[in-house]
């Protein structure tokens, strides 16, 4: 029984572009309807949008299956969806204490890093409360990644946990693409830099990029 | 093969407050280790606490198992290997899109609001940019949940994914908590404020209950 996926996504969106990896990592064929968050103060406030994912954010994963569709959010639900429809490749290890280190890394970007650089937070900041969104985003990305950076030091092997791509590598990318945005120095972050360029290396990553998207513009920021 | 559980937790922390209710629900006996995360300007700081969370957040879960002991951090991670290694009574659904119905719940708090709401995040608005952390809360914490109220109109029953309760509910039961705490009313969400009444009747959520934790104290916000 195959599913037809359509991935709503954003080139820069670090949430999009983790499950774009996931796909790739998974080999699995994908159409991709990019959805713009800046353009015409952004197509994911659109009523239309919004059915699809009540919170107005990408990605979302719309699966079509035997005449049904539905509409999954939350990149690490998808993740997680991935996971258990299509196992193999895996992007979890088969350990259950490994798999929650796994996880645990994966928040650590997704819940305590990601939220607090996210572009509707960052116009509150400097829109309404007038300060240094800059500053904002490097205190806490800062402090997410050098607690990432001791996660790894216990748990890295070529990639975050041992030799195998897992979902905590698809949250790490990205993240590091952020963190350059928004300067902070990734070389404060030597095992994170190493396994961000073992990542680099591999068609799945690559073909995950920001700049490989079909909406990727010339970076003005 | 029997684990002993101990948890790190501070009374009114949502995140910790998720894992108690799992662990209750599942009707595992654990230690309850409190973090104070305001005397002393929080006992997560300390550097023996950082040993076994590198972010400085509660909660851990700290697990025993043939003479090793392993912290596991992140709530949404430890609630994923508690359903693997105790799977019942479950904490997500049979079928594999309601699971990530309950999972995307579950992280539209965990990622969308519960971040911003973080003691830490608080201070650095009120304390750093002297903006009002209370318009702050009320505006992050009004948007997600108007969107979780959305999706639990799509998928509720008795609890927030059906008749069953998931770890959607831990999540959402702690966060009505926070929506009270920082003025927010909660009778905007008519879907929510049911589901928590249905919750609030089970003795898994009346153990693991704020008020009911050892390091409880009166209210003063």
């Amino acid at each position: 029984m195959s599913a037809t996926l359509r991935l709503h996504s954003y080139w820069r969106s670090s949430c999009s572009w983790r499950v774009r990896i996931a796909l790739h990592h998974k080999g699995l064929p994908f159409e991709y309807v990019a959805v713009h968050l800046v353009k015409d103060g952004g197509e994911q406030h659109r009523p239309e949008y919004r059915e699809k994912n009540a919170l107005g954010m990408v990605p979302t994963l719309e699966v079509t299956e035997s005449g049904t569709t539905r509409f999954l959010g939350q990149s690490l639900a998808i993740l997680e969806w991935l996971e258990e429809r299509y196992p193999q490749p895996a992007l979890l290890p088969k350990d259950a204490y490994l798999r929650a280190a796994a996880r645990q890394m994966a928040e650590a970007v997704n819940s305590s890093i990601q939220p607090l650089q996210n572009l509707s937070v960052l116009q509150y900041v400097k829109g309404t409360l007038h300060g240094d969104d800059k500053a904002w985003c490097q205190h806490w990305i800062g402090r997410g990644m050098a607690a990432l950076e001791q996660m790894a030091h216990k748990h890295a092997g070529r990639y975050l946990v041992g030799d195998e791509v897992t979902l905590a590598d698809a949250c790490l990318v990205p993240q590091m693409y952020g963190a350059r945005r928004f300067g902070v120095d990734p070389s404060q972050y030597p095992t994170l830099l190493r396994v961000e360029q073992a990542c680099a290396a591999l068609p799945a990553f690559q073909r995950a990029h920001a700049d490989a998207q079909p909406d990727a513009q010339p970076t003005s920021r």
